[in-house]
């Protein structure tokens, strides 16, 4: 997929008559062969969402020209719409701390080619990480976070994203808490991975929560960091099987797995625009 | 959604530039309002798949005008196409042996409101489920399968349901092998549920192989059923996971809450126009 | 298994050397044929559980002879325990409100012989259920709850269940809250169907809340009613994947199949003695 | 559990009265503070299956006096039997070709603490994970395969493995078949991943075929090795669901996480001593 040359435009709106052939109509006319089209209408609140992806090859109008061509569509429609390229790669950054196992699956599948994209810093707290990131040879940044200091650690991970000209940023496992400043830089644009099945045991030491609790099964979720803690939109949840057998620690070791899984697997939907927001919810469109 | 007034169409076709636009413009220009719409490539085939579903309250043709005035359309991009409307309620008929778990659960889903269909007749080679038809007031009738003399059998079932003006029909554990001729009358709408995770099992006794095998995971698939035994397209599976601790008799009754759920999900999705078959595959449309 | 002619012993005490040896022992002394013995150490909290089955076809103990014989033991190591036979049925009560999935449900397998016990009653605050009891040819006793004769209600549902002997009380989406004064009459003996994955969504309405979060799975949970709304000590959990196709209605429709099946497995634990609770929470010998 | 100092004892044989009080009071006898015990009795083979742990620390035999202290009663009961000592660290060999994903979790888990082994060496007929290798600092040794010296290649294999002392391998998608004569050096410590939910397409090519099938579900199975190819006692299995917007390439992508989930469960579980065999089946003492 991601040797492929396709364009890929996201669209919500108001739901109206005659979207989906002014959408169709306008690539047709610009000679576009769809790939791939979704599109889900939430009849309750009345909204439009679509993705669609064509191919490149034929098509008569090269990214910057579609703009200026589509806006009468998109005006029409009150659309609010983003185009995308399969072939740019976003930068992204990943912050961590001590435990490094959603670092290291990261890392595993970027160089493996299943992440279409360029993991451009690795951001942490702590040193622990350090070999992963010269294993896999990405560059690391230490930014220790001193609990009378945070506005000025934030200031320098915000310099350091900027300098990089970074597009999206995954905490995989990190440990800190970023203030609602930090987060309205990047805007739908940080993804964290929670060890628990959300909204069950938001904040802190869930898998200890789980435990006492005596759940049958425990969680994980990715979701859009907002400034409510753990409150954003969800892109990915799943779940496993859990007994009175595995203690706190096989929780611990067995949540880890999860974890890996729905946090590249959101990352993944996130690389190749297939997350649509509205009402704080997503539309996966797989 | 039963009491909606909409309309599906279901349309397969080689791929080509405009389609989308072509089906689009067509519904545009007879005012429907697009309530779902879904669709599917595949490359390597070079096939288009889709499903539409729109209000008829707006649309400006009734469905004896929808052919001819879509005909132009269909034609030229080779389509194979039909159209439901979401008021009619296909009429369909059971067969069943002795095991009466999928049947319940069936005829309670029906009379619960779930099922948007009729169900006509109850053909069983036994006496055993008389009693759940006469419940839930659904026409019995008892066809004995003597081993010499299935032709004769066949015929009797196959009058019965052309009396009935059956339009499908779900074998609910039905032990009876149908035969080619049989299926020919009904291509593609007779739904089997087998009780495994097909193609594993296939065949006779699909729990004591199972059982034999110790795998650690036991299922149920429902597929439409073809002149090959076991082999027609997969319209829905599941799984649940098994261990040690089961005996085959644990296998048994834990396969048939699996069977109820794989079998009721796609009679409901036959139902609602939702699958659509190429290449002896389905396509789900949910 | 019902058939079987079996005791089961059910044991809690802290943790000591020599306790299965002595349990063993006991066993062996009175000719005991082990079929089943499972067990379990919380190192954390020092305390053993213990279910261990046997065929009372050789077994030199009658059930009533058994206590004096077992009380040294259980003296020696400050055991709770209890024995029950395979052959006796327990008394179950259903409460039921206006939805009854769970109650078509847990009839249907009742008369299919998968629950070993006997439904002595239902009671209903509604009259909508009705049918099913006749169906079923099980007893059925409208209770009116009104605002203001909450105790009352309950006077009479406790005069109803002691008449009938009740052993365990089901609560089949029973809409209304019971008073704690209720459940101490039948401690860690009312087991409750809640439609979420406790404790995400405790309380009213989980379906719209799991809606409006966006959450990508939807669950259900059986547990003992204690005091504390939703906080009993949890059963069996399991979940289903949903996406944004799913509106409002797909998420009851499927959570309706999630709760039979969880809710008939709590039950069929809780009649097998299978459950151990503990530190509320339960271990479950399956 | 790694750093636990803890014996686990291994039992098979047939069913007979006295067997758990015999071996809890041998363990008694010598003072043994069990930490879990398990066992499984097959009714229909009449077999009994246990698994016991415990604390070594007061226990008053070693792990070379145990055997002629515990023969007599083995011996009564004509036991098959094993010791393990939670501190040994068995030594494991790695077979890969060129597929990395497996390898790569392997080791990763293996740094994390999480596999309590040695990995005392990788063999590959391929240059391409010695990356890997060296990275996390295992020694790799490179052994081609050529069509007409299978025999030479696998006496080379079994050279190496003899001079390391490895106590069992794993094939980490290891894409060539190993001969009956090479087998038969480690019976039942050969583990191998087959990438579909056994027994369905076994042999070559599982993913092409469960596309080409139309299956809802792809899946993976870890299991010993045996003679017949795909045939051996599987010891894990896991599914996830898939659909008609999965390609061929999807397939293989979402199946390798499954392989890595599945194969780890497998090795932790063999390294635990969790698995135990008869009738070319496994019980699990998890």
């Amino acid at each position: 997929m991601s040797s492929r040359n396709t364009a890929i435009l996201l669209v919500s709106c108001p739901d109206r008559k005659g979207l989906v052939a002014a959408i169709a109509n306008f690539l047709l006319q610009h000679n576009a062969n769809i790939l791939h089209a979704d599109q889900h209408q939430d009849a309750e609140l009345g909204v439009f969402l679509m993705r669609v992806e064509w191919d490149m090859q034929d098509f008569d109008l090269n990214l910057t020209e579609f703009e200026p061509a589509f806006a009468p569509v998109a005006r029409q429609f009150e659309m609010q719409w983003r185009l995308a390229h399969s072939g740019h790669r976003p930068r992204m950054a990943i912050f961590v701390s001590r435990y490094d196992h959603c670092l290291a699956d990261l890392l595993y599948r970027y160089q493996a080619g299943e992440l279409h994209c360029e993991i451009a810093i690795i951001i942490s707290n702590h040193q622990d990480t350090r070999w992963l990131a010269e294993t896999y040879r990405i560059p690391f940044q230490h930014v220790g976070i001193h609990k009378d200091a945070k506005v000025e650690a934030e200031e320098t991970q915000l310099a350091i994203l900027r300098r990089q000209h970074i597009d999206f940023i995954v905490l995989a496992r990190y440990m800190q808490v970023l203030s609602p400043e930090f987060i309205r830089h990047y805007p739908n644009r940080v993804i964290n991975i929670h060890h628990s099945f959300l909204p069950a045991f938001h904040g802190a030491k869930p898998y200890h929560r789980a435990f006492e609790r005596g759940v049958k099964l425990i969680g994980a979720t990715s979701h859009y960091v907002t400034e409510v803690l753990d409150d954003g939109p969800i892109i990915e949840q799943d779940v496993t099987r859990v007994s009175h057998r595995d203690d706190l620690n096989d929780l611990i070791r067995r949540g880890a797995d999860l974890e890996k899984i729905v946090l590249s697997r959101a990352v993944r939907l996130h690389i190749e625009h297939r997350v649509l927001l509205y009402a704080n919810k997503t539309v996966i469109f797989d």
